[in-house]
């Protein structure tokens, strides 16, 4: 009873389960999540391809860059190449990671809209990441957030080790939630709930989006570590989450392996909201020749299944939408 | 913020979603689904030496091999001598896949006490794989449940093609739900949903068991080959099925890439499971030791995420029940 060989073709049939929301944005993370976590350093206009191909398969938004310092992510180093490269098309954001100050003066100075703040759920992380305690790293948002919200920026928030880190164990949902809410106070408009480890399960996710209260203002960003990230979603869509960070292929986040994966792929997010009917403006096909593009330029197979099954198929068509 | 190589020790806490069931019966299909898909013959020590390792790891039913004739499933020739070798633990089920009076035969001779026959739920796949029609296919199984149960042998019948097929597209839910209704009548206590080619999402998995009428005496079988499996179980488990099939590692199935899986992986699985408070009697730790010594058998690393993770990070313990 072997099927070796048969698998390309077949499509999704849409089946809307009950209770989950008619559409999703997916926050694309690939150009900056992705990228920053490659071995490889791509060149800054195959960057450039990069964020176009993502618009024109539908994405409008678009993390584009990062200016932490070179030093840290030398991967993004061109930052300021990128976005003056990147043709923006109308109707897509282009947010850009700042992690301070400086770094919003840069976003400024090339007429960045929109930006993003990373703060720590876990107390180990906010030292080992940004240098400080969990309460004292609000000393570096509060500026950027504010001097931001003054030239009419958007401003999002990631929270990493949502779920967990690897010093501290579980992170208790009540610190998270303590955290978070301190980032929506000073005005930011979207909380990105980050699985940073990839170690939260279902039931840990609806715990955490009702301990807020709710999923409004909220997003979420689970990587794959151990694989839980597509069902975690399902459980923050039935939770009435809207907004869903992925990246490309799944690029990005390979701590232990070339073929790992860190990020949830976008393709396989886009596999299931599509067949459980969820709109999200996204052109499949276009996303999967876009991540085989990708894999050749990185120098690497995607790591994302649903690219995997439709690009060792050429002749099958993707699903259709 | 980079966060390479700090995973491997964070434990998921567990959080009860509702509605799910209080324990779950993983019916583990490594040693033949896994193991009969894997381009490397494993000698028949080896094998035992897996299904003694499952026992040991507390699954409490281990799918051994198969009677199907070497020429379709030459990995599994050794099935005589592999039942001979296998040492039954008290409690645990050993089933054996039959595919037709020829292998029932086998199967009584050597004592054998549970079978699993294997039907299509699509006309094409059933000329191919059974070279029958949808109709006549039930001509062979007749015969072999009517025997096994006269012989006081506990029959199951796995499904495939029930979410789609390479050819024919999705397959009609009324048409599964007869194919799964003819087994079920001719006395076979549990049916395996099978999605062989992995295209199935969660809506389509829960309007699936609605359309028999609720989980009862239902199995479900993924593959993970877009990705859908563990989200997939995750609306089969709210359905209220109780009973998963999965495979250690992940192994089997991989029709187009070595590191592809096809098979949803035991261990990301019981991460879920145990991650939602249900209790499954494994030992996660046993389980990916298990995994990463198989591994080593086959000659490629585990498509399994969490053994990925884990046994990257050998100074850190895996998660407690």
């Amino acid at each position: 009873m072997t099927t070796r060989g048969t698998t390309g073709g077949a499509r999704p049939a849409p089946y809307r389960a009950e209770g989950l929301p008619e559409r999703v944005t997916v926050y694309e993370v690939g150009p900056r999540d992705g990228l920053q976590n490659e071995p490889v350093v791509v060149p800054v206009e195959v960057k450039a391809e990069f964020v176009a191909r993502l618009a024109a398969a539908g994405h409008t938004v678009i993390e584009t860059t990062s200016f932490v310092h070179p030093r840290w992510v030398p991967q993004l180093a061109d930052a300021a190449e990128l976005l003056a490269a990147v043709e923006r098309v109308p109707g897509v954001r282009y947010p850009v990671l700042v992690p301070n100050e400086r770094g919003l003066e840069r976003a400024l100075e090339l007429g960045v809209t929109e930006i993003a703040v990373f703060a720590s759920a876990t107390e180990t992380f906010a030292a080992k990441n940004l240098n400080r305690t969990l309460d004292s790293q609000f000393e570096m948002f509060e500026p950027v957030v504010a001097r931001a919200l003054e030239h009419g920026l958007k401003v999002r928030a990631y929270v990493s080790m949502c779920f967990g880190d690897p010093w501290e164990g579980p992170t208790p949902i009540g610190q998270v939630v303590e955290v978070g809410r301190r980032l929506l106070d000073l005005g930011c408009f979207e909380l990105s709930l980050g699985d940073t480890v990839g170690v939260g399960t279902p039931g840990h996710v609806a715990a955490l989006i009702g301990a807020f209260g709710g999923p409004e203002r909220l997003a979420v960003h689970f990587h794959d570590t151990y694989g839980q990230a597509l069902a975690n979603t399902l459980a923050a869509l039935r939770a009435g989450v809207t907004v869903v960070d992925a990246s490309t292929g799944g690029i990005g986040g390979c701590p232990y392996a070339e073929s790992a994966t860190g990020n949830l792929a976008t393709e396989d997010l886009v596999w299931m909201l599509h067949g459980l009917g969820v709109e999200t403006g996204l052109d499949l096909g276009a996303l999967v020749e876009t991540s085989t593009w990708l894999a050749g330029r990185l120098g690497r197979p995607s790591p994302s299944r649903v690219v995997q099954a439709l690009s060792k198929a050429p002749s099958e068509a993707p699903p259709k939408e």
